[in-house]
């Protein structure tokens, strides 16, 4: 009976590495550099180097090792394979397969806000529910699907890529990804930023905001202090927020939303503004459902990576 | 080893009921009215009598029937409980087990518009795919998602509400739910038909729709003739349904869509313009998910059923 697993979040600069037991408990974390050259082609060889090398030091024999999961910035499809990761300088690769080759371990791939949903659903703001919705409030806006207690990959790995729906169809810049009116370009850090600057040039109010760098949590700081114009901002990204969470509950009716990501560390004022306008949108029947703060910070990609292996081995 | 299984289809005023074989195939089809007195406490016990008799008509052995699956206007939870069937004067009702005990059979109960969408999945529009989106245009606008093969039930029974996203915040017109601007306001028959009202009296452009009784079959009906006037209203619809399945494509990624309800009598034309739309709000990965007419009609209900009692039972 296999005691131990590995937990691996690859991003475009850092590897995060985790050493679990089964039960889900932190055993050792460290970090490796994420080498992009030459198409990324060292990433997989130096995640098995330093994992083969861990299990050494630690004297854990092969047979006590569940396997590794790992999320990676892409669409992963079911087989573990990804047609391209442009933060990795990837094409076409077959992660799993790969990565069992060069480790000898049994290995899970999947997207890694996939991934961080099933690790907030594990051990963080979702623990105990099996149906959730994460949404992490970065630069970008990701996010993930669990249903029945497995992430929802999708038939292109696009499952719970929530950032891109249309929240405005009437919006004229572009979102990053060619599209027009994303949730994104409203709720995501530099969105936030981007409706600001926008509102504080068509508004003739005071506010703490003028003459400052404006960010999200310069937006968040000042509507903590009062501030009127901090607060339409706030009240234009919660009120877009709230009503494509209140949309994507009628598709999947979880039991709890999960807000994560840089954004969400504004706290319960952000939780207090979104519930407010989801509770406004949302179909009846899911009026009631929690919104609440995701719980892992950076350590969300490694434990529901942790959590992938476990479930696809059975343990 | 079963070799077959009955679908039920419990509608508002009549009760669908099919005998099949364990391929799907429909050996028998016949229907028993609904009786809603007396807070619908006949509904299961006609049910059982029903197939009771047809299996002794037939002399089917108990041995030989593998179960009961059966749809319900209502949400079903994943125990087969449901705290209330408007259309069926139920309040709170443990359906699986009542009907277990009543016929003998194993029993599996889902909400009605689900089990279509896995009868679709199954034999219909969307045969040999496991991930699909159903949106069925009738009076109002139903739903159903299966996700790896299984209908996502949600957490309230509300998975699969579409009709009720909000598609258009400024609407003041309610919807029945309460809401404003849901889905169903603008894309279901009544709602093509209130859009259509709405554009003819705001335009004076000539139109065959002038002083004939305005519903979504006339629209279509006009449109097909190359009326301008309904050509206009035809965009507004599906702009609106288009942006949304996109929306809902981010969230679960199907393999395909599937439009059925009496709108979708309307045909290619319909799937064409709600395609177009689907292609311009669509997140990149999900453009070119098929968007294809239902094929069951009146029997998905049935078929999905039959479907959802053989994978409860494991045939």
């Amino acid at each position: 009976m296999a005691q131990y697993c590995f937990g691996i979040d690859v991003g475009g600069t850092t590897i995060k590495c985790g050493l679990f037991d089964t039960s889900g408990k932190v055993l050792d974390k460290w970090e490796i550099k994420t080498r992009v050259e030459e198409g990324g082609m060292h990433i997989l060889p130096d995640v098995a180097e330093s994992i083969l090398r861990k299990a050494k030091d630690a004297s854990i024999p092969a047979k006590d090792v569940a396997g590794i999961g790992i999320g990676v910035p892409g669409p992963v499809n079911e087989k573990g394979e990804i047609p391209c990761a442009v933060n990795l300088h990837w094409g076409q690769k077959c992660i799993e397969e790969e990565l069992r080759t060069l480790s000898g371990y049994p290995v899970k791939a999947a997207n890694d806000a996939n991934v961080a949903a099933l690790g907030e659903m594990w051990k963080g703001g979702g623990e105990g529910a099996r149906n959730m919705i994460l949404v992490t409030l970065g630069t970008g806006v990701g996010g993930g699907i669990i249903v029945n207690g497995r992430i929802v990959a999708g038939a292109h790995g696009a499952g719970g890529e929530i950032g891109h729906a249309c929240v405005d169809p009437n919006e004229e810049e572009a979102c990053n990804c060619g599209g027009h009116g994303c949730l994104e370009q409203t709720a995501s850090a530099t969105g936030i930023a981007r409706i600001a600057r926008r509102m504080l040039a068509q508004s003739e109010k005071t506010s703490v905001l003028r003459g400052q760098e404006i960010t999200a949590k310069a937006v968040f700081d000042a509507y903590k202090e009062g501030d009127q114009l901090a607060a339409d901002i706030v009240s234009v990204f919660s009120d877009c927020l709230g009503r494509a969470l209140g949309n994507f509950s009628c598709v999947v009716d979880p039991e709890v939303i999960v807000i994560g990501g840089g954004v969400s560390k504004a706290g319960d004022v952000l939780i207090q503004a979104v519930e407010k306008s989801y509770k406004k949108y949302a179909f009846s029947a899911c009026r009631d459902t929690p919104l609440v703060l995701a719980k892992l910070g950076n350590d969300a990609g490694i434990v529901g990576a942790a959590k992938l292996i476990l479930d696809a081995v059975g343990s």
